[in-house]
C-alpha cells in the first residue's frame, strides 16, 4: 500500500446515467449493464491513480419518493434517509461491480476498497430551499398533478427539489486517512446525505445536494488532483442542443467561467459541472475534466472530453 | 491512534429494536430517540474498547417490500437491494447519533468513524432455500391473503424469507486494516447484502442473512475479542414467556449448547443468537453476551445479560 499511497489522487464523479439511461425503463439487470464500462475503466484506472468515486442519485432517489408516496400501509421518510437508502443501492452496486472488473481484468490484489454512507452539512438559511432547482425521479411527458413543484425540460416534466450549497463533507478526516492509504472510496452518493447544524449534532433535511458541487468540496477537503465528471454527452458544449452545437475540448478557467455568465451551459446539468470545475481549480486543483461515462480513460489521457485548465496566476 | 489499537476489540450487534420498538408506528423520530440511549453508551464505551457495531433490518426492509409492491409505476428491486438501501438508511442513523453522542458526551476527538456498505457471500446450494425462516417487515394481527411465505408468532403472522448461511464477509480485509488503526465501523447491516459467487465475480440474491450469525462470522474473520448482541429481552431466558421463565446469568458453551438442543430457545429468535455466540467462542472469542438494548454497559461490565463462556480445555 506504501507504494499506491506516492499515486496522484483523482476523483470521478459518476453521473446517473452511469447506471440508468433516459429513457430505460431502468431495471437492475439494466443497470449492473450500463455500469459495467465506467467500472472495468476503473478498475485499469487504479493501476497509476488513487481513486475517490462519487455518484449521482437522481432517478433512484425519485424511485424511492414514488413508491413511498403509493404506499398507505407504512410511516414516510424524509428525502435525507432516501438519499442514505441510495447511498446503500448504488455504492453497492459501484463496489460490487469493482470487484467483478478487478476480477475481469486479471488484477490479484486490488486495493483495499470501501463505499462510506456520507452525510454533508448545509445551512439551514441557504436562499435554495426557497427555489427548489433539483430536477429528480422520473420524466412525465404530461404536466403531471402533484403536489410538488416541477419544471419542465427539453425531456418532459420533473420534479424538482431544493439543492442548497455543500459546506463540509462530514467524514473528510476519514476520507482522507483512506484515500491516504490507498484505498479505493465510493462515497458521497447523490451529493450526500443533507444535513443542518444543530444544537448538539446535525439534524437531515429536506434536500438533494447536486452531487458535482458535494464532489468539488469533498476534492478540496481530501486534497484531490485530479477532478472527472463523468455524463452523458462527450463535454460541455457551445449552442448545446443546437444548430451550431460545438464541444469544447480545452479552456481556461477564464473561458469557462465567461461562457458560464452567458448562460451557454444548462442550469441543474452542465452549469452546476462547470461550475464544480472551476471551484475544484480555484480551490488548487490541477486538472477538471468533465466527458462522457464511456470516456473515463480517454479523457484522463487528453483525448476526450472537455479540459479546463487553471489561468495563469 | 496508536494508543487506540491496544484496546480490546468489541463486536456490538444492534437488535432491528434498537430502532424500531414492536407495536411503534415507525416514524423517523421514533427510531432516531430509540437509538439515543444505546449510542450515547456506545460513544462511553469507544473509550476503553475499539469498536464494530452491525445492526438488524427487519422492519425497514420489511416496509421498504411493501412500498415497493404498491408501487406499479417503477420497476421492482430484488431483496438483496432492499438490504443495502437499509444499510444505507440504518447505517446513516447510527453513524449520525454517534456523532452527536460524542459531542453530547464532550468527547471532543472521537475515533474516526465509518459506515461501510458489506456483502455477504452465501452458498446458492444452501437448504435455507427451500425453507424460508427469517421473519422481516410488520406484524399482521390475521393471515394475510399474500403470495408469500408466512409464519405465526406470538405477536401475529409475519413474512418470512430464506436466511442462509453466511460464508465470508467480502470487505474483511477492509474492516481489518480499519479496526486495527483504531477505526470505528459500522458494517454487515441486515447480516450483509446476500451474494452467491459466479464465474467471474458476485450475483445478488433473494434473502436476508441472519444478522447475529453474520456477526459472529465477521467477529471470526476480523478477530474480535468481545462479542455483544444487543436484543429486546434482558438475556437468554429458560421456559421464555412461561410461567417459570428465568434469565440466565453465566453459563458455559457445553450448558448453551444444551438448551439449545433442547429447544430452550426460540427458532428465528433467541437461538440464533446463542448460536451465534457458541460459533464466536468456538472460533477463539473470549467473551459472548446477550442484553438488552438499555444494558451494553452493564453487560460488559458483567452486571446484566447472558454472557457465555468458553469451555475449560
Amino acid at each position: 500500500m506504501n507504494e499506491r499511497a506516492a499515486l496522484p489522487l483523482l476523483l470521478v464523479a459518476l453521473g446517473g446515467n452511469a447506471l440508468l439511461r433516459a429513457g430505460e425503463e431502468g431495471t437492475l439487470a439494466q443497470q449492473f449493464a450500463n455500469l459495467a464500462a465506467p467500472v472495468r475503466q476503473l478498475a485499469r484506472m487504479a493501476r497509476d491513480y488513487r481513486l475517490l468515486i462519487t455518484h449521482g442519485n437522481g432517478p433512484q432517489v425519485g424511485n424511492l419518493l414514488l413508491q413511498q408516496e403509493s404506499c398507505g400501509e407504512v410511516p414516510r421518510l424524509p428525502l435525507e434517509i432516501l438519499v442514505a437508502q441510495t447511498q446503500g443501492q448504488i455504492g453497492y452496486m459501484i463496489e460490487s461491480s469493482l470487484d467483478a472488473a478487478f476480477m475481469a481484468e486479471g488484477i490479484a490484489d486490488p486495493p483495499p476498497l470501501v463505499s462510506l454512507l456520507s452525510y454533508v452539512v448545509v445551512d439551514a438559511a441557504d436562499p435554495a430551499f426557497a427555489h427548489p432547482s433539483k430536477p429528480i425521479g422520473p420524466f412525465y411527458p404530461e404536466r403531471p398533478a402533484a403536489n410538488f413543484p416541477l419544471i419542465e425540460t427539453p425531456r418532459g416534466w420533473r420534479r424538482v427539489v431544493a439543492s442548497p450549497e455543500p459546506r463540509t463533507i462530514v467524514e473528510k478526516r476519514e476520507i482522507r486517512l483512506l484515500t491516504a492509504q490507498g484505498f479505493i472510496v465510493i462515497c458521497c452518493g447523490g451529493g450526500g446525505i443533507p444535513v443542518v447544524r444543530e444544537a448538539r449534532g446535525f439534524q437531515g433535511i429536506d434536500a438533494v445536494i447536486d452531487k458535482d458541487l458535494a464532489s468539488a468540496r469533498l476534492a478540496e477537503e481530501v486534497g484531490v488532483e485530479l477532478f472527472l465528471i463523468a455524463t452523458d454527452v462527450p463535454g460541455a458544449a457551445l449552442d448545446f442542443a443546437g444548430p451550431r452545437q460545438r464541444f469544447l475540448r480545452k479552456i481556461s478557467a477564464a473561458e469557462a467561467r465567461s461562457h458560464l455568465r452567458a448562460g451557454q451551459f444548462a442550469p441543474g446539468s452542465m452549469a452546476p459541472k462547470v461550475e464544480a470545475c472551476l471551484r475544484f481549480l480555484a480551490g488548487g486543483g490541477r486538472r477538471a475534466l468533465i466527458c462522457a461515462v464511456a470516456d473515463l480513460e480517454a479523457a484522463v489521457a487528453g483525448d476526450a472530453g472537455t479540459e479546463i485548465v487553471r489561468d495563469e496566476s
